[in-house]
């Protein structure tokens, strides 16, 4: 089976090099216009590799674009290529239909997880999403997923969109709550690793018992004394004091009938 | 050393049964307006108890105020004792000085951890900050803390009310973004569980690498198309719409240097 790639970043070069792995499987071609990146990847997989979409060899049997969701749409346009041939994205927030105009067969492959392109990953327990356009399509998408990880499954493109938007809250603003903290602690000379262990148990707690059901704070108490109080505290940082207002009100809403 | 409490909640009970253990301590008297609460804790460190503040016994050394931030102010008002007792609170947002008037050996013992009650937890790892009146009052108090954490120090009441804002960021907030993450899930039929891998990630990541440098997302990609398409997605949903917007802004901002 002959997979090239459109893409260099993270997810392809941790998607090619996992399955270069993978025996009947060869890397055929990598296209990126940062050509360091297409070649670098390329050598690590012993494929050929081109920063010119013209360049792309059609004699692929899956090529799967790795990059980013809006660069997604545009690419695809430029695409043409025999039948029979399977077009693949990695793109959350995506429909696998993009392809339609395409091809018959197309799908889409989304591990999640938040890549570190130097940090290597253990695949076996990313959780991989699939779609594809058809049984057949569906059948080659899982034989690769079930050799990347133990967790995988096939969902609709209305099912991914959710994830990636639930990814986003998750992850990236659990994170960004966080970077406010260390903000917090360095403008007042506290150390963040200070609040290391609080964090841990936080998510600790949240995955053991959900975190619907380990919310705490002054929001869930209705604690309004306090909560005016770090409202002064934040008034120089307006943002900051939006987002606690806004955050606060949804924990305080959602509590309410537990507090009367 | 005679230690007594008002309150029986969490931080009462953590506190009390952690002290109790302690050579040279006793639990002298449990004060709780919860009278089935204060004799369950008082049972457990062989002390005596009441629900109402006029029994307080006054022959304590230290007494350890564990109450709400907001009930605390209206029971100091109440409290009348001999001199060179030392009066200390447990509350993140509430000044050392709110016992200026009743003695002049106070302090606070405020450890940083979301104590479930059930749970035991380990002191040993759980960082205890302490604020003091004057020396003498700082050394008892040092001499309990180093007792129950290898892992405390002495800060001013203004640091502990960052501290205190820097947790309900870093906890409160991280588990509702979790919390509005479990929701999606659960409205498109898919195990909130499949997040978990990202989530540990997430958290590894921010306290690997410091959460400043761990961001990542569409709104760090500054990706104005994926988010549009979100918040299209969260239109029947005010409120978790609303914080999308105003986090995004916030990283969008934050992170805008990198991009240009």
């Amino acid at each position: 089976m002959k997979i090239s790639f459109i893409g260099s970043g993270n997810v392809a070069t941790h998607l090619a090099t996992a399955l270069n792995k993978m025996s009947g499987v060869s890397i055929l071609q990598i296209i990126s216009k940062d050509k360091s990146h297409a070649k670098n990847l390329a050598m690590q997989v012993k494929a050929d590799y081109s920063d010119e979409l013209s360049r792309l060899k059609t004699n692929f049997d899956i090529l799967i674009f790795a990059v980013s969701d809006d660069a997604l749409e545009e690419i695809v346009t430029q695409i043409e290529i025999p039948d029979n041939r399977i077009l693949v994205h990695t793109a959350g927030s995506v429909p696998s239909t993009i392809f339609e105009n395409v091809t018959r067969k197309f799908g889409v492959i989304y591990p999640l997880q938040t890549f570190s392109k130097s940090k290597s990953i253990d695949w076996k327990e990313i959780p991989i999403f699939l779609t594809a356009s058809d049984e057949s399509t569906e059948k080659r998408l899982s034989h690769i997923a079930k050799h990347l990880s133990r967790n995988n499954q096939v969902i609709s493109d209305n099912q991914r969109f959710a994830i990636h938007i639930a990814a986003v809250f998750a992850s990236n603003f659990a994170n960004a709550a966080m970077t406010i903290s260390q903000q917090i602690c360095e403008e007042n000379d506290l150390d963040f690793a200070l609040l290391h262990p609080l964090i841990n148990e936080t998510f600790a707690k949240a995955l053991r018992n959900g975190p619907k059901h380990s919310q705490t704070g002054p929001a869930k108490r209705g604690d309004t004394t306090v909560m005016n109080k770090h409202l002064e505290f934040l008034q120089n940082k307006p943002v900051e004091k939006e987002i606690y207002e806004i955050v606060s009100s949804f924990i305080s809403n959602r509590y309410a009938n537990d507090r009367s």
